[in-house]
């Protein structure tokens, strides 16, 4: 069976590490022992540079929509071209927390940024590149920022206000409805709850491939 | 007379600070006080990390071309909305080292990245806005680096293959001959004659302007 990219995609707090740690298990079942585990923006010493750009504060620098935008393509760059498609060419298999629907949804969706350069971006970076599996845990903005921030303190984009977050999950619904390799999670549920969820929803895709 | 925006452009060695230094006293000369200076990739707390980014090495890690003219855009974004923009606003005058110019010839020349993907990252990015005029610094690559050479270490960009730069000029040149508001200047000269040269040059287009 082909290496496959499977990707946790949802807004703070919807329970994306209890996700990955789900697949990771339930690939683990299956006989997938390969695996490589990515998070974005990030994953490369540089890209997690660039990761800190755009969370930190900079001494009261506006950070500019646009600049935002571009800096997590050239995170994504990077990790997609040294690090996922090396590992999926090598035969392993890819878990990442996060990929290109975040920034469709948090820059297109939450900050507004027209779907024209959204597309143009995407299209100008990736090209065709894509996950082959995308699980979205959906969760109400209020219920899941409640729990991000029981955790602690929160980033410069967790300190949005809540219309944004509802805007990044709407946008993250229509993009859900209209890919067929996106899977919808309510992640409105228990953490065991959704766990389970996911690994049936997994098995299943699997078996698909694999058949 | 509405303040403007005055763009130094050329390959490593070709004499930008020295040009800038008699720019920026031909616009005192002129009566124009209000100056405001840039450099390019910086200028703001965040582009100037971001010039790190692209100027150091990063354990080995290799910089994508696609990462780093994403880079470029991204500290150009946040100089142009955060600096340039309200300065000229504010009636100062604009010198700035290095523009978007840099970008076309050094990663659509240099690194070959495709003209439709530099047209398309420029107009996403920055839309009609341009400097009102560029002075470009032509010289031949093998006179500037060594010259460059002369003044310590070079950065990671400095150490690329003459034929990097090249290109570079090539498309430099090509680009200064397409638009009018590109003026093309002999940097393979005495330092006092490249100034003078500078002088009259934007003397001549100041009285232009004013007129």
């Amino acid at each position: 069976m082909k290496s496959q990219f499977i990707v946790v995609e949802g807004l703070e707090g919807a329970g994306k590490s209890t996700a990955i740690q789900a697949i990771v298990e339930t690939l683990h079942d299956f006989g997938i022992d390969q695996i490589t585990r990515t998070r974005e923006p990030g994953g490369t010493v540089l890209a997690e540079k660039m990761r800190e750009l755009v969370k930190q504060e900079h001494e009261g620098e506006v950070l500019q929509d646009m600049t935002e935008l571009l800096l997590m393509y050239a995170a994504r760059v990077q990790l997609v071209e040294n690090v996922i498609k090396p590992a999926l060419e090598q035969g392993n298999w890819v878990v990442g927390d996060r990929h290109d629907m975040s920034s469709q949804a948090y820059q297109g969706g939450g900050r507004q940024i027209s779907r024209q350069t959204m597309q143009s971006l995407k299209q100008t970076t990736l090209g065709d590149f894509k996950p082959d599996l995308t699980l979205y845990l959906d969760i109400d903005p209020k219920v899941g920022l409640e729990r991000a921030r029981g955790r602690g303190e929160l980033d410069r984009i967790e300190k949005m206000d809540i219309s944004f977050f509802e805007r990044t999950r709407a946008r993250y619904l229509e993009i859900a409805n209209a890919d067929d390799s996106v899977i919808v999670v309510n992640a409105d549920q228990t953490i065991d709850k959704v766990a389970l969820d996911i690994k049936s929803a997994l098995l299943l895709w699997l078996k698909k491939c694999a058949g």
